[in-house]
């Protein structure tokens, strides 16, 4: 485990966007762009039960995380770690990071869906800050 | 071989930065932020001669690229495909990357290194625009 750099938690600690690494069954990373959020060392990601990212986690809990401010982007926090999913707070963790990111009290995309919400907790192997 | 959809060349032909994703020796996703060029479907990218992203490329070539508006972080186009490198015109990119990022002729940060610049071009398998 590695603990996360005051420069990682402060961009994870702001509203800027991250990209997430998982593996595809092919071993091919797949990159998607996530809102985030810091619970001490672990970093925080919310996805869907059966969506890509929840199944190449499922299969392979390797996953990279780089959260890069928008307004300066050759400074950047690359935290390399070990996914652990659970569905207990997947709502509220999507209502916070809603409000942290849009300003709004509640996530209203999974409205009228089936969407079971998961959350990503990546306890960090390896931090690299640039 | 996957063609490149018009959002995604509008993307890469504009100075958007992009995330870069390649495979570690463990299979860890690494990932970095990187100048990217379009030439035709591939995407060129360019990193130095035994850099991680080289030796990782030598070694696995999957690679992953996605690209985002700085100002709409939610669209985005996450080309993924298959890295052969060259050092032939190696230098000539930097400096066409040195050009369209920051409005400078020539690109000075390997002024005084041994470094080697290698050409890094992405085939794209499948692109995924959001």
């Amino acid at each position: 485990m590695a603990a996360l750099p005051e420069k990682a938690k402060t961009l994870l600690d702001s509203p800027e966007f991250a990209t997430i690494a998982t593996l595809n069954p092919d071993g091919q990373p797949q990159l998607s762009i996530v809102w985030v959020e810091r619970d001490g060392d672990d970093v925080l990601v919310s996805t869907i039960l059966g969506r890509q990212k929840h199944r190449n986690l499922e299969r392979d809990p390797k996953v990279t995380v780089l959260v890069c401010p928008k307004d300066s982007p050759y400074e950047y926090a690359e935290i390399r770690g070990t996914a652990a999913m659970s569905e207990e707070g997947g709502r509220e963790l999507i209502d916070r990071l809603c409000t942290k990111y849009t300003g709004g009290e509640r996530y209203a995309g999974d409205d009228g869906t089936d969407n079971v919400r998961v959350i990503v907790r990546i306890t960090p192997t390896k931090v690299v800050i640039r």
